[in-house]
């Protein structure tokens, strides 16, 4: 019924970054703060989850906040840090970039470009974010049908793009108790119907520290090839979206449930 | 947020029916046609479904269809051949009632009293089918809330029900690639809040058969205590829903993946 | 793409009840108060409506409410309080039905018979309304389609009904500043596809007393051909949907700018 | 309920541009092709429009198609063709800006800065095009929620903008005989609480010519300030959404429906 979209047929089905592997077989861990607030409480999150096997890390530098008056990320500022902390701990990073200028800042220290929800249709985002050579994760947006999605994963592969993560990180619907929801369902046609690895963002998508764990099992085993997991120290103190973050107890017994 | 509704909070957390116990731990499989659709037809798949270990099956006899010239069940006439397939085969039997009328004609032959999704806010229906004794399974609404399902379920427990099942059968969604979006959100946060046994339906989910397994494994993991699941000997023959009707190949299979 | 279901083609346009013609090209108001809650209040109500020139009232007898806990309507014990108000003021009425009991008490006293958005597809009930000979008044259901709303009616028109009046009464969506989405281009669709009057209920969709004017005009200029309106003497007062219901001089108001 | 961001409450309630002012009690006309296809059918369609009464003209030429494959608009090609058919007809322009690049192009001929549904969250490209102090025009997103709406129009005038003009387009939902659903309770709602402006967009959320009248009409009902519409010449052989397109007659016809 829909018809894949020719680039997107050509994609690749293993993509390597650092050392994780999507679409492997085995399940890829992505974690770290909601945003990088500032250099030591960045350092101790991904020092900490190195200890837990985590060598992939997520972090917002570049942060799309629904008020301007909230925090909109260290920006280049932070991009120091994130480089600091790498050398450190040997973790592959990736970060959201919103526009032409972030993308410049942030592509010496991303290994893996990230579109995030609300740019998904931002097509010329993507034409740039396809053009660098770079590993694209290109995230769904609110209402986002998957002929569209995948109109909008084209956009990064004829600009070039073949390594290209489709990530489902929850839809708007009549339900109330979670931030969006999980579409399985996507995950499920999409391993079935396009090469691209898929990965879940359970942290949006239940906007409930509580809820992340199963939401995260769920995505597995539908066929998620892994997830992207907001984590920090103190969840408390986050500047941003502190409901849905997992402690480090919490992510680690998540952890231990899947491995 | 939303304050669990007082008589469901003291429903029951295991529920026995026949030789099968929801919320106990072990996942229970309820499967079947769509529809009876003649006594034969029906004996075999659940002969079929017996040698398979499921020991629960489901088969509509009251069918409510979107249009009135579509089949509507064998009503009435279909209640002695799935007595006689029970005496057989010793299965439990869960069916959906319609109306008062239905419910009559049905509590004899049915284990289990199934609401549909249609008529998940029908609350005289529910006030009827909480006060026969019965354990009564509740189908989540297209596009019903958490707080109107607990308040449906609650006119159960007012009634007297207090082994109430809820299932979470997908919602209405943008997602164009399966009929409905199972929202595994929904099944971990009713597991967390409400007492009562949960399970998916993957199959009017999904809409299409071959991603039925997915979905039913996404459930699992998301907390499920057992799955309605449709499938009958020749899904191109049968009278309703063929699409998302698994045959017996892949009703094995999928099973083998979960046991 | 729609295909118009064989009898509702064969539905009549103009729909006459006591004093007031539906798809004849006058504006028809219903109003009243979301239930009859005594005969006084009622009494007085549609009293004051029939100064303002309304003939067609409303009043929940039969009440579907979100909790079992949750005022009902007064059910039978109201019909007698409702036909002395129509023996001393001359109006017709409309109720909901919500199965085979209430409508058999109610039709003594219902010129026309509503059946409620959360038994649009409950079509065992909408058989036994078609079969009465009466007008009935289909509510929309919260998620319903348009092709699943005219197979609704089809239910209707199959078992007999020919006088059909569809009402648009708002759907669920992303909107929060509203209970529910007026979908006026669905007035606007069913107008040129379907020879069945078409009515909006204002009140339900707005949820709210100072958007039910802007969304009955906004009904009106799509080609509505009436509305079913909230109104009580003491908004504040009212056992159910008090913030969405209109006082009289509100009501007054509205009525002066449309007619 | 929802508080109204600071600089919105202090933005301008009528904004005059060129011979056209929103929000000073006239609905104002925009028309125009959906694209700019070329000098000579765009000359011809806005000089039969400036004959129909119409001053304010839109055409895009900076397309965001679903397909990168898609006819991308004329781009920076188009500018000066623009620029001619201006000072041969004298209206005032409107299209819409995709990024940084395409606003520097746009800014000299376009007399109001249009921001599209798909970028309606893309707050780097909102702080820019509120900075540049023109008029700008800002269309929902697909699934907004009116929080967000104005959160994405405090970004404008945070930016430097008061004179900021909302469009409600139409938002998804189950609805499956428009394209997407005009909420007129939108409107209504914003005329109550917010000083900016509303237009309505009926020809995206119709998708069918047919449904265009009925959802102009409704959405000036609700309280609309202007709409923007889509015409050509020759609906059926422009390059993009040529389905709802009106041609000059039957916007003519609509056009006297309301004057």
């Amino acid at each position: 019924m829909i018809e894949i979209p020719p680039k997107i047929r050509q994609c690749v089905r293993e993509i390597r970054v650092g050392r994780n592997v999507f679409g492997g077989g085995d399940f890829v861990w992505i974690a770290g703060p909601c945003a990088v607030e500032d250099g030591e409480s960045f350092r101790r999150i991904v020092g900490e989850l190195g200890k837990l096997g985590v060598t992939f890390c997520r972090g917002g530098l570049f942060k799309p906040r629904s008020s301007p008056y909230a925090f909109q990320g260290l920006r280049a500022e932070g991009v120091e840090l994130v480089r600091r902390a790498k050398e450190e701990f040997h973790f592959s990073f990736v970060t959201e970039v919103l526009d032409e200028a972030s993308l410049r800042v942030l592509l010496p220290v991303t290994d893996m470009i990230q579109i995030g929800s609300r740019n998904c249709l931002n097509y010329e985002l993507l034409k740039l974010a396809g053009a660098t050579g770079k590993v694209v994760l290109l995230k769904r947006g609110f209402a986002v049908t998957m002929a569209e999605f995948l109109g909008a994963a084209e956009y990064l592969a004829a600009s070039g793009a073949r390594e290209i993560i489709l990530c489902e990180r929850g839809i708007r619907t009549v339900t109330e108790v979670t931030r969006f929801t999980l579409d399985v369902g996507a995950i499920a046609w999409l391993k079935r119907h396009v090469p691209c690895p898929v990965i879940a963002d359970p942290s949006h998508a239940a906007g409930d520290a509580e809820l992340v764990a199963p939401l995260l099992l769920a995505a597995h085993a539908a066929g998620a090839d892994g997830a992207i997991v907001e984590v920090s120290q103190c969840p408390e103190e986050t500047r941003c979206d502190a409901k849905q973050q997992l402690d480090l107890a919490a992510f680690a017994q998540m952890k231990r449930q899947m491995d």
